[in-house]
């Protein structure tokens, strides 16, 4: 450890995710820089960096997401990498270029795998090729062709667009007649939104449980994966509650989720933590890959809390150069961790955000439960960013265990001044659907529906 | 909560208790201000805190117990309150009366309170007169009166320092022959050592449990406690494994510790934290009050793991004048909580200090389970502290879990660079004595001894 120079990270990001990183780095000895927007000037994170630089206005764009603005401040603070957390600039690949061009490392994979990896249709094909179960679909030149290729694949099926992503660029069509509609009007919406109008076909998995795997590489050919998350309980492409591992996986379907998302990350040598997301259909114990997200998630933690691997840790030492001590044989699962996000969001009122001041913020000790969060009594909103509040992590031997456990630390959570999903988290983890492990994706849509006692649009996952 | 100025914490102490103060005093949103000595300027603590100030060089004498350094330095950065953590000057009344005098809020009781305590004779005849158990014992004038007290104790008896600590001012006396000579070297020992040479006489107990119960109050006369914490697992006086709860006491024995521990503080109107300690003989099955620690243990996160209350959080809110909200009602006890301390001591080597260079730290994320630490890769230690370097706590739903938990974190654990007790632990926690429950406070002395192959003084309580 003596060679080492001193690293300094710059933390190109905000709230719980801030926080994480700087405590990874604060344990690696590396110095921290943090940017912040003028609405952050007095964030927790602006308070445990080693050094604060404002990177400009509080909207995203004048300030997280204004790519000369961070490089600029991560240079002239004399850091040698960044770290770019999750959303943001996380998935830039032009981003991750201007940081090699200024020799700065992107904590992250290169951006030649980020460029594969943010077309949805570029990626589909890789994992064809590889042999990694997709689920049936392509894309077409000609109507005709766009026709035949959906009869084939049968209705419902989804048009979804090469670069979109949550849920943005994706129809649903149920039959022949809406199909041209449904096509050219996602190519026009992906073209605006996203400069491409790339779109294709896939059947549409109607009863899914949502599954991802953990796979982490360094800069010398090695790559393990650390098991799978199951994240079934979402509304609106949300997560709301994550857990690992994924309880209703045959052992057989478990392996080969877990040798395809290697498969993947082998064939795009990949450096850093991604995340391969799969659809799992219950009834026929069919995987079909959905995409790779190339960065830290939100959801780590449940992960870490079933293997003991400080994720952000290992990316920080495999962007650095670092081999990995990790051997594949060496990590083991244990037990079964679940993961609640707390948002400002009104469970009454279709979730939407309900920012304020935060006069009240009492989270358990109980259990010493894992809770990564950047709130404090006092703390107000600032309306340009994410609801989230914070994220409750909790371990126990088995599932049941940890859905007890889970309960009985919510139970004791005591928010005031902002409305919260603490309500709806507990009634999720109350829900026979949820103990018995049916939920599929469109399961939090439905109960919400019920919930609310009025209309929730029919999702797609 | 919008009435309330904005609070700042002076925070008087170093190592992983600065850590979690700077922590609570942030999620209250509250301001910090660290006192640092000379060789503390670059600690984890001095990067989290608001502010950092030398107080003065390296040795306690110079910053961390010099009481004018650190009134001064509160003083000038404007503090409202004095966090002393642990050790230091956490119990010195004269502190807590300037304090005061300076019209800062001292974290701890009143300085009567501390005096009272301070005085181990006085809480003894304290305990006594509220008809709470004690072991047989007293003082007594002359010589003869004193040897017809041992006499009716039964050897083999104590003599304690009143003002006395952690074993310093303790003679084990075997016989009358002894008596005399050990009372007249205590007394002189106590003089020198602590200005006052006040002595009494306790009879010895040879095989029993140490227990401690957490109390915490306000100053509206509100109290409650939050059940007991083991800490048989100690050695030369140093605790190195604590639970919650004693899994050894008999459900009525509990209830009469509790009831006893309570009497006391509200004896003392106590405010803020407080532990009462006892010595629990298993097989009489029988409580002696031992003495009161008027501030925050070191162990205090296993009574936040089984209670879900923010211990840290609670004394600030009860020293800042805050009524409590918690009520006794409200406490409920779940599960088995241990902490083991992992220090850089050599267990091949009686425990000696070993300092050095962190190279290597890699806590294991496993289970989501808590290490309160201030260590990072790099961290030199430095000569003029305590060798802790981070305590590692679990949580399972009963002890047998707990052990296997804590089990396998501990092996997942990495840290080079210098020698610790890593070892040590994981030999206490597969020993069949410790997993049995059967360990009193003279066992570690005694494994050790065989451990080691040497001779290590027979130690008293």
């Amino acid at each position: 450890m003596t060679e080492r120079q001193t690293e300094r990270v710059f933390v190109a990001n905000r709230g719980e995710i801030a926080l994480r990183i700087i405590e990874a780095c604060d344990r690696l000895g590396y110095d921290t820089v943090l940017g912040v927007s003028a609405a952050d000037r007095s964030t927790l994170g602006a308070r445990r960096a080693g050094r604060t630089v404002v990177l400009g206005g509080p909207r995203p764009g004048e300030s997280y997401l204004n790519m000369n603005a961070v490089l600029q401040a991560a240079i002239s603070t004399g850091c040698t990498a960044i770290h770019p957390g999750y959303g943001f600039l996380s998935e830039n690949p032009e981003f991750a270029r201007q940081c090699a061009e200024n020799g700065i490392v992107f904590v992250g994979p290169s951006p030649e795998a980020l460029e594969a990896l943010g077309d949805k249709l570029t990626a589909r094909r890789l994992a064809e090729s590889l042999g990694v179960p997709v689920s049936a679909g392509g894309t077409a030149g000609t109507a005709a062709e766009v026709r035949e290729l959906a009869g084939r694949i049968g209705y419902p099926v989804l048009v979804k667009a090469a670069h979109g992503g949550g849920g943005r660029g994706m129809k649903l069509v149920t039959g022949p007649e809406e199909l041209q509609d449904a096509w050219q009007l996602a190519s026009a919406e992906a073209e605006s939104a996203f400069g491409n109008g790339t779109v294709f076909l896939e059947r549409f998995v109607t009863d899914a449980k949502h599954v991802e795997v953990q796979v982490l590489g360094d800069r010398h050919g090695n790559r393990v994966h650390l098991g799978e998350r199951e994240c079934s309980v979402q509304y609106r492409y949300q997560k709301v509650v994550e857990e690992a591992p994924c309880a209703a996986l045959p052992e057989a379907t478990r392996t080969l989720l877990h040798t395809s998302a290697l498969k993947i990350a082998d064939a795009l040598d990949y450096v850093g933590l991604g995340t391969v997301e799969f659809l799992y259909d219950v009834t026929r114990d069919e995987l079909a890959f959905l995409e790779v997200n190339p960065r830290l998630q939100v959801e780590h933690p449940v992960t870490e809390a079933v293997t003991g691997v400080d994720l952000v840790r290992e990316q920080l030492l495999a962007a650095l150069g670092h081999p990995m001590t990790l051997r594949q044989a060496d990590i083991r699962l244990t037990g079964h961790a679940i993961e609640c996000r707390i948002t400002a969001q009104d469970p009454d009122n279709s979730l939407a955000p309900s920012p304020g001041t935060v006069a009240r913020w009492r989270p358990p000790a109980a259990g010493g439960a894992r809770l990564d969060s950047h709130i404090y009594e006092g703390y107000r909103f600032p309306p340009f960013y994410d609801a989230l509040m914070g994220k409750q992590i909790v371990w126990a031997p088995d599932r049941t265990a940890a859905v007890e456990r889970m309960d009985s630390v919510l139970e004791q959570f005591e928010i005031g001044g902002v409305t919260t999903s603490l309500p709806l988290l507990r009634r999720i983890l109350a829900h026979q659907d949820y103990r018995s492990n049916v939920v599929t994706t469109h399961w939090l849509n439905d109960y919400l529906n019920d919930y609310l006692g009025n209309d929730v649009e029919q999702e797609v996952h």
